[in-house]
């Protein structure tokens, strides 16, 4: 089944918003076997809005629709839609009600303009918002859906995965699929292909594999299609889900649909596992991914940015002959900076990095992307060096991606912890 | 002038790639005064890319076309636009020595699926791509212009500031734009246009105010926009920017197009000013937005993330008994660190956070968002507290935001250092 997607506001075509909404529900839609045939944006005019309503309805029989949903007169989705179904609005008490709620949660007063929220075209069946002030709203008109919500992202997850996905899969016969995913680093997505040619070739028909690359990160996903109540194949895709590891089994980092850094996370508290980070060249990036996980307090008392080279000997013991003999981008001063900055933290476990993330810093010997990653424990120590391409950003996203990478083989970490 | 943008991929449309190239193309387009009026994103299908490049030329004259011109099979821009225009394919000798350039400066082979790439449908102008392997193509037939370019976001920069614009302009009567920006931290965007409702009453018909907000940060673009060559107003967008400034004197942080956090940064380096942070609650981001600027080095030795009591009081030297008796989240704790870190470090000015990011660890007194920020320098310090809304991510780069308010009060940062 195939449907479009319509995203409507003037802040979109100047460029003012990147529209993430729109890749959120190709993968919301595409997860139940619904693929996105055409997205449009258009302004926030009536004629543009209509024009692009009745072509997507030319073609498919689904149209998901964003924005437009606010209470300025600048919004005016609503009014467009009541003329495309040649209809007039209704008062929706409860939507009303809610309103009521939300303003006096906040201690705000109601303004008629809000009021106005509760209006809604006579044709729709209300989707209620729990998270916002704009209802979202379905149309099912001669056999064709129309689903129109705000664009606010919150309000388009809460909408989509609570009340518009259920409602889809009542109405339209869909398939059934289910997926595996799975996260590699340090690989490059060519040559994970070249070395996965015999298992794409020997996948059954509705099975088939995506590569979602993104910074020395390659996460792979198994996707299995079937029709109606087909049950024969099932099993396949964890059969092959598991032959897709064996063929691959010194890349994948973690299984599931899961940021790795996430991954880590969870697994460092899950074992108790106390740690900290020495960072130069990443500034505090590998903490900072670290760090993003609800509990982390419990193994993770802080870390250092040692940015010059005498907070590299002071905060951390680096001996500056170290520094005076190797440079600061070094295997050994990466090293002292690991097992230094371990035990200034009292932890299990330290990563350091030094590096040139550039744009300026880099030499014949030492270019930029150079850099060294160092990881302490107390049962030993790990040191490699990588030579990393793109910008500064994208430099120091892939060190963070090496620093999990080296963090797992130190810890020996399995790829399914399922903490 | 309008014109459409079509994007091609399926990447698109099942959600793997967030488009992040039509917001930058209208942007691009409207700082030369070509409106964006649809932007449509269709498969790697030669019928879905033909209907819907006859439908935008239906509508407008210029169409924008990005992605579909790799190497690989799945790419078929330039075939289906060589079906459109009916044409063949011409070898451009000059791609073709660019190319071998290219991978021998990378020390790779070039094979025969990169030699296809300096096939060009006859009918194109090649717009040359000096940071990547596929050209851009522009065809100007009975009058409509089709620019064909690579989906890659550094190589539609490029090509668009290097070789599109300047044709454009060459090809379309355009207005003159100008444009002028600042940019204001901490006010809403509803109470900062209530403040200036009398200045936006006040511009003249070729003058108009956008408001670019994103997270306690809201940019102001004052933008003109003149036919021909209408030079009676010249000077008036500097008037009007000048009173823009005068109406609302306490919220400019900078003028310019910037990140705030680069001014602060370019500030310090210019006036060798050096600092550091002690963090609790942002973890490292304040640091790692301030540590981007080139040559930061020669101002920031590095900082600490302090994310336990314990590393509080034993690395910052915050008094035990004042966590004890006001918590962590509190203004002595706040300021304690931030004096402690500064001479930890034995630098000019110090920042820290303490707060609660969430989702967890909220209270009736100090709930998710409650975030103290201190600033400390050898002339005095400051200390403010904030309630801050939104996710996890969100109350730290609102956080950021305010911490760098909080550096401009304390240093008395002019607007414009012009650095």
């Amino acid at each position: 089944m195939q449907a479009e997607i319509i995203t409507i506001g003037d802040e979109l075509l100047i460029g003012q918003t990147i529209d993430t909404n729109s890749a959120y529900l190709g993968q919301q839609l595409g997860s139940i076997g619904i693929s996105i045939a055409r997205k449009t944006a258009v302004s926030d005019k009536e004629s543009a809005i209509l024009s692009a309503v009745a072509e997507s309805f030319s073609r498919v029989d689904l149209v998901i629709m964003t924005g437009g949903l606010g209470p300025t007169k600048d919004d005016i989705t609503k009014k467009t839609l009541c003329q495309y179904y040649q209809c007039g609005y209704r008062r929706d008490e409860a939507v009303l009600a809610h309103l009521e709620a939300l303003f006096a949660s906040r201690g705000r007063l109601m303004l008629e303009t809000n009021q106005v929220q509760a209006d809604l075209p006579a044709l729709c069946e209300t989707l209620h918002n729990a998270v916002g002030t704009a209802p979202g709203m379905w149309f099912d008109q001669a056999g064709k859906v129309l689903v129109s919500m705000p664009g606010v992202p919150g309000e388009v997850y809460h909408l989509t995965e609570e009340r518009v996905i259920p409602k889809l899969k009542v109405k339209f016969p869909l398939p059934t699929v289910e997926h595996r995913t799975l996260v590699t680093l340090q690989k490059a997505e060519s040559l994970l292909s070249r070395q996965l040619e015999t298992f794409e070739a020997s996948l059954p028909p509705h099975l088939s594999l995506a590569y979602l690359p993104s910074f020395n990160m390659v996460k792979l996903r198994l996707s299995q299609v079937q029709q109606g109540d087909a049950v024969a194949s099932e099993g396949d895709i964890d059969l092959y889900f598991d032959r897709l590891q064996q063929a691959i089994p010194e890349d994948v980092f973690c299984l599931g649909d899961i940021d790795p850094a996430l991954y880590l996370s969870n697994y460092l508290i899950k074992n108790q596992i106390s740690f900290t980070t020495a960072e130069s060249c990443t500034g505090g990036w590998v903490a900072h991914r670290l760090m993003q996980a609800p509990g982390i307090s419990a193994v993770y008392p802080g870390s250092m940015v040692a940015y010059a080279n005498e907070i590299k000997s002071a905060e951390l013991g680096v001996d500056p002959e170290i520094i005076a003999t190797h440079g600061a981008v070094s295997e050994a001063c990466a090293l002292a900076m690991a097992s230094g900055v371990r035990r200034k933290f009292g932890v299990d476990l330290a990563i350091a990095t030094t590096g040139v993330a550039g744009p300026g810093g880099g030499t014949k010997e030492k270019p930029v992307g150079f850099v060294y990653i160092a990881v302490s424990t107390q049962n030993g120590e790990l040191c490699k060096s990588f030579r990393l391409f793109g910008n500064r950003e994208q430099i120091i996203q892939r060190t963070s991606n090496a620093a999990l990478w080296m963090v797992k083989q130190v810890l020996k970490m399995p790829t399914d912890s399922a903490a």
